[in-house]
Formats: structure tokens, C-alpha cells, sequence
């Protein structure tokens, strides 16, 4: 299938903006990026807020289709699939050189105080990703991995947020210890039964 | 005293970066907000990157100085005033309509992965915030406030990363859920006896 212009300059976008941030990054430069000329970033968006709102939904759906794989899969006990999205994190940024971090968060942090529509978008961005961990944490419930006591909502919320942390101290460390302190914390001290 | 010319530039563009981020910030914007004229810039900073440099002593000595009226205050016991840090960061992001974040983690997200010299610069303030913490928590020990068997320094690094993911979620959420959330997962889960 060949890939629409459209998403070449979505893809090459989320890519600049994944290592840079949104402010920092300029239209010229994706579309150099993506081999498309400068008219026809104006077919596709608006303004480069529009742009950056249809490069948040990219991030959200490829993490999506990433999760479900690994979050859905009824055949891994529930904790187990929670522990292999966060080792398969792992191995990402080990393959980034312990760079990027998460583009939602990243973008949260950039962004949030900043743009009204951008917070709205990440809010549902970081919404989605929170229901997945407390779907499967509701399964860890049910099936006796944890205890019946904790919040799954709550918990799953904090899952998230300490590992947008943890990726912030990464960068600067450049080293997995701050991603193997929070999958240590979380399953020693939170996941529990 | 009167603030000398550097001080009064560091922190007007302290104050810019805290809210903006660095790269999203200019020199000329700083400098109108000093209110010091553009020549004086370099009288002081040798580029826009050494500025950022002494930013991050500005507020790393800000918040050294704020942590330690509170986590050295050696009348109250040491888990309480670790709450009480935390509670005074919480009246500070109600003060600011749940903007800004930490200084600190913001731009080790952002400039982390983008300039060497930050990213050193950002690990000697992370760690300087670290060790007050671990100082505390090796204090909660000895007081029997919490368990001998945790490490001080892991639970020191997952209570300031953390901290900084719900800063993230903080901003998109616009209120203080995603820190009195953290607040009970450490306090519940990880700092027990």
C-alpha cells in the first residue's frame, strides 16, 4: 500500500517532534524530512497546531495497536502482560540509546500549560492509555493477582504518571535505572495481592 | 541590596523558561522582561546555552534552599516532613492554576536528550534533590518510621520521578488529583514501616 503524502508528513512530524518537542521543530524541516513540498503541508493541516493535534492521535493509535497486542493476549496471566509492555518499553529505549522518552508525556509536559487543545487531546491520549493498564489490572483483581482493595483506576494512573517520571530522569542519566527503579516499585510495593 | 544586573536577568528568564520551556524561549523576550538592555546579555552569559546553564543553578540553589527549612527541620519527624514538602508544592501549583511543573524535570525532558551539557548539569540538580530525600528516609529509618530493608537512594530516585510524572499529568488535568495520587501511593504503598 502506498503511503499517502498526508501520512509521510505525519510520520516524519512525529518523529522530529518525538525527539525534539513541538515548539522546537518547524514545518520546513518535516517536510524536508518527508520529501513532500511546502504547498502541501496547507492540503492537510491547518496551522501547525492543527498538525500537532493530528501527530498526537498518531502517537495515541500506534500506541494502541501496540497495547492491545500485548495487553489483550487472555493467554499471558494479567500482571505478566503489564511487566512484558513495560520490559518491551525497556528494549525500545535501550534501541534509542535511553533518548525520546514518551511522546505523550513528553508533549503533556511541553504543551499542557500552553495550548487548550493540545490539553485536551493528551488528556484523552493519557485517558486511553490509563484504561488499558486498569482493564488488565481489573483482570489481575479477578484472577487473584492483586489485592481486591486498591483502586484499579487510581493505580493505573499512577503507573503511568511515575513512568513519564522515570523517563524524564532517563534522558539525563541515559541508562535503564530509573525504568527498572519504577517496574521494581510498582511490583514489589504496589502490584501486590 | 539592590539585584544586580546578571540576577535580575536569570530570574526574569528563570520565571520565562519555568512557564515556556528553553528552546521556546528568546533572549530579547528575557531581556525586555529584565528590563535590561540587549548588550547586557553578554556581559554575563557567553551564549543562550550558558544561560540555560546558570537557569539550572538558579533554581536547583532555589529549591535547596526551600528543601532544607523543611526537610532539615529536625523538631518535626522526618516521614512528616517529607509530606510537608510535598503539600507546600501542592499550595504552590494550586497558586498557579496547576502550571508550570518542576523547573528542573521540565527541562531535563526537554533538553535531556538534546544537549550534553544540560543533561549534566540536570543530573547533578536531580541528585541534589535525591540525596535530601534519601537523607530524610535514612533519618525514617533510624526512627523506625519505615523499614530497614528498603534502599534509601532507590526510594529517594522513585518518589522524585514519580513526582515529576504527576506534574505531567497535572497540567493536562488542570488540578491536583494526580498529586495528592501520588501523595497515597507512596505514603500507602512504598513508606510504611
Amino acid at each position: 500500500m502506498k503511503t499517502s503524502t498526508r501520512d509521510r508528513i505525519l510520520g516524519a512530524g512525529a518523529d522530529i517532534i518525538h525527539h525534539k518537542g513541538f515548539n522546537h521543530t518547524g514545518i520546513q524541516e518535516i517536510l524536508n524530512a518527508a520529501g513532500v513540498p511546502k504547498g502541501s503541508f496547507y492540503n492537510f493541516f491547518k496551522t501547525k497546531e492543527d498538525f500537532g493535534l493530528q501527530v498526537i492521535d498518531y502517537f495515541s493509535d500506534h500506541f494502541a495497536r501496540m497495547a492491545k497486542d500485548i495487553l489483550e493476549d487472555r493467554s499471558v496471566p494479567p500482571l505478566e502482560r503489564i511487566k512484558r509492555i513495560l520490559r518491551n518499553f525497556m528494549d525500545y529505549f535501550r534501541s534509542t540509546n535511553f533518548t525520546r522518552g514518551c511522546p505523550v508525556g513528553n508533549l503533556a509536559q511541553e504543551m499542557g500549560d500552553l495550548s487548550p487543545a493540545f490539553r485536551d487531546k493528551l488528556k484523552g491520549a493519557l485517558d486511553r492509555i490509563t484504561t488499558g493498564y486498569a482493564g488488565v489490572l481489573t483482570e489481575a483483581q479477578k484472577a487473584g493477582e492483586i489485592s481486591n482493595q486498591i483502586d484499579v483506576k487510581e493505580t493505573a494512573n499512577f503507573i503511568v504518571s511515575s513512568w513519564h517520571g522515570a523517563l524524564i530522569r532517563m534522558k539525563v542519566v541515559q541508562n535503564l535505572e530509573p525504568l527498572e527503579n519504577h517496574f521494581k516499585f510498582i511490583f514489589d510495593y504496589v502490584l501486590k495481592p
